[in-house]
């Protein structure tokens, strides 16, 4: 105790402290300068990034910092990935409540819990995902195993690899019903397994045998509130749960399904930290996945998993005991998400070219209130005679992703909603003004 | 900057130690407990965890720490994987200056620098393994791509997506020569790709067309410098030169590879942050490569990536400019290798029943001195009539990894040198006293 005292006395942490500022303030200026070089040509690289299917989704330049952008009405806007710094705001306003402080000699072993079947698992990390899931309501913890993962991208993988059988004769069949999530048949077929295979919209199958079902629920791309479609035996579902928030939808009851995935990209907004997690009942299940997660990259971040479990931690303590200065997190970002949408719709009408998927308003349990859908990304449709809609959006420098990378036409665009303010009021207003 | 000031108050800070204090008290407390609960039971369970190829390399529970796990000689020593614990020594001695501090509002979006082709590489990381490369002289850095990796197995990964053709007829061979690390054959073929298939030992490979040649130097597990073996066209060299570093092998030159891989987890000692990085020549690579990383974990902790810069900055200064108080990090761990190689030979000749490989002395421009390498893993073999290695030493409770895990006889095995002092101690305490 003494020794750990004397390493961080007041005088050096008052010089970390200062070096953090002076680091973070160079790091704004830095990237300021940066984005402001040439957001457009930035975009246009990464447009020609490739030219197979799965490059269709390579990673383009995020919009720069309006401070630095120039002129609003000349910006492009980038809302093509669902970048979550909409967050940061409130995270901003939790201060150092939410800081971590990690010694150079921490956590340099691979093994965070040696007893765990989840042997990378920080327990700190475990103990607030079943803290959080209490508080919430969202997911049954109970008789659980929990699987962590860098982001539910590499969990989703570690479920292909463990529910496939490694003897068949043929790759089994995944599918999801249209519009479906844009990344799933790249990462499926990306490397051509003979494990599994990508078999497109869940509606339109019909191979027989066995077949593994992807339900994400409330959908991305479309916010809507799913279940499974392919009405048969022989099928593993796995309920993807990215959106299951109330900031996002009612949580009317905790899921209870045998393979559920969540992330921290889109709960709290940290999709820096590449964290998600897996609730999995089936041991065999959850041990085959983790053997993946071993193979592919020797187990998950730790300093991510114990700033996961801090800001886990924060979240719960904002949802449990609510402090004068700041809200409830999730009271907080549905008010966030609520006036978005309202702003949308308004934008929507006002312009009359588009339109929006519509909710039934739903109880949620953890509000105590009802209302609508309000998800992280507009599913927007262009209406005639329009025929490529994202096409038209990039003629107004509106960045969005088509519906054709999500198995259905042109027509649609995904337009995510989780940007800075700026970005959010700047595209708004744009949508508002677009006539033709 | 004066909110930013705020945020971090003496006070404040003062909070935050006391509360990490508070927290490794506990976290120390709570491991030792459940690592005392019962090591052998673990080591069992790990050892049933399944019985296909890949699960023979299962990670089995380390051996808990010495002052808790009861009488020495009654104890399990787990020396199977290379967990490189024997570093937290040197940066506990470092103190605070390789503590980071990262608010909750800090590194949310996924990307990291939008005007580079790697876009999820930290800055201020690429900039440190610029600089650490140039201090030792191990690697040429100019015209190079960095790659930042969710350690170096998900760039091995990466390499492996990226050079193989997409719409070849059949999968591309991958070899690479025996002894190999045990983990490569598993990785490559435990999703059953059509892109690429493990194919042995490189010194019998002849099938005719490309192939990828995986030459790992100084070599896991036998400590040996290495160069290629297949003596022909068509084949596409990756360099894993994880263990090219003082510490290890005397550094000549600086590789000046086409694909060369690194990690954290064997130079600097921090495995649980999971980072790695490849430095690669050609754009095409290194853009697939990027690509890959884009669709399995869509980028790299920027968390772990922030602290990998700090510990960088830390080594890298303490070359540059020695204190009074530290030794240069690479002088340090360069005299606990030879010291642990001088124990580990002694040991060995007085045992009488095994054999290590030995090196020629060659010139490290670095240390500038000539040494014998003095590799990370132990390539330990038992002589006649001892025929299982691996199975002889588990009876003297020392856990190691059979030869055949390697690619060749159960009469040798792999043994980390790189577990905490006490568990060094013990371990050729114990194998100095093993005779028939």
């Amino acid at each position: 105790m003494g020794r750990l005292s004397s390493i961080f006395s007041l005088r050096h942490l008052l010089v970390l402290s200062l070096a953090a500022n002076a680091s973070l303030i160079l790091r704004v200026v830095y990237e300021s300068d940066k984005s402001s070089l040439n957001p457009v040509n930035q975009r246009s690289d990464a447009l020609m990034a490739g030219d197979d299917a799965t490059q269709k989704t390579h990673f383009s330049a995020p919009s720069p910092p309006p401070s630095v952008a120039g002129a609003a009405e000349d910006r492009v806007i980038n809302l093509d990935h669902g970048d979550p710094t909409m967050y940061e705001t409130f995270w901003q306003k939790m201060g150092d409540k939410s800081t971590i402080v990690i010694p150079g000699w921490q956590s340099m072993s691979y093994f965070s819990d040696v007893g765990n079947l989840c042997w990378f698992l920080e327990p700190e990390f475990g103990k607030e995902i079943v803290r959080l899931h209490k508080i919430v309501g969202n997911a049954v913890t109970e008789d659980r195993y929990i699987v962590v993962g860098t982001g539910s991208t590499q969990l989703f993988q570690a479920v292909l690899y463990a529910v496939s059988p490694h003897d068949a004769a043929e790759p089994m069949s995944v599918v999801s019903a249209a519009p479906y999530y844009s990344s799933y048949p790249a990462i499926t077929d990306c490397l051509k397994s003979g494990l599994y295979t990508w078999a497109g919209d869940a509606r339109e199958f019909n191979k027989d045998g066995p077949f593994i079902e992807l339900v994400t629920s409330p959908n991305n791309p479309d916010g809507h509130t799913r279940d499974s479609v392919v009405n048969r035996t022989g099928g593993i579902l796995v309920h993807d749960l990215a959106y299951y928030w109330p900031q996002y939808t009612a949580i009317s009851a905790p899921a209870d399904h045998g393979i559920m995935l969540f992330t921290v990209s889109k709960s709290t907004g940290h999709a820096g930290m590449r964290i998600g997690w897996a609730l999995v009942k089936d041991r065999e299940v959850a041990k085959k996945m983790v053997k993946y997660i071993e193979l592919s990259s020797i187990g998950v971040s730790k300093d991510s998993q114990l700033r996961a479990a801090r800001v886990l931690k924060v979240l719960s303590d904002s949802c449990e005991s609510p402090s004068n200065e700041t809200q409830p997190f999730f009271n907080s970002v549905y008010h966030i998400m609520a006036e978005r949408w309202r702003l949308l719709r308004e934008a929507v009408k006002h312009s009359g070219l588009f339109s929006l998927p519509e909710f039934s308003p739903a109880y949620c349990r953890f509000l105590n209130q009802s209302f609508e859908n309000q998800p992280a990304f507009a599913w927007l449709k262009c209406e005639e005679p329009i025929e490529d809609c994202e096409e038209f959006l990039r003629s107004k420098k509106i960045l969005t992703r088509s519906g054709r990378q999500f198995g259905v036409g042109p027509q649609y665009v995904r337009i995510s909603l989780l940007d800075r303010d700026e970005n959010f009021s700047l595209f708004v207003k744009r949508l508002s003004n677009i006539h033709l």
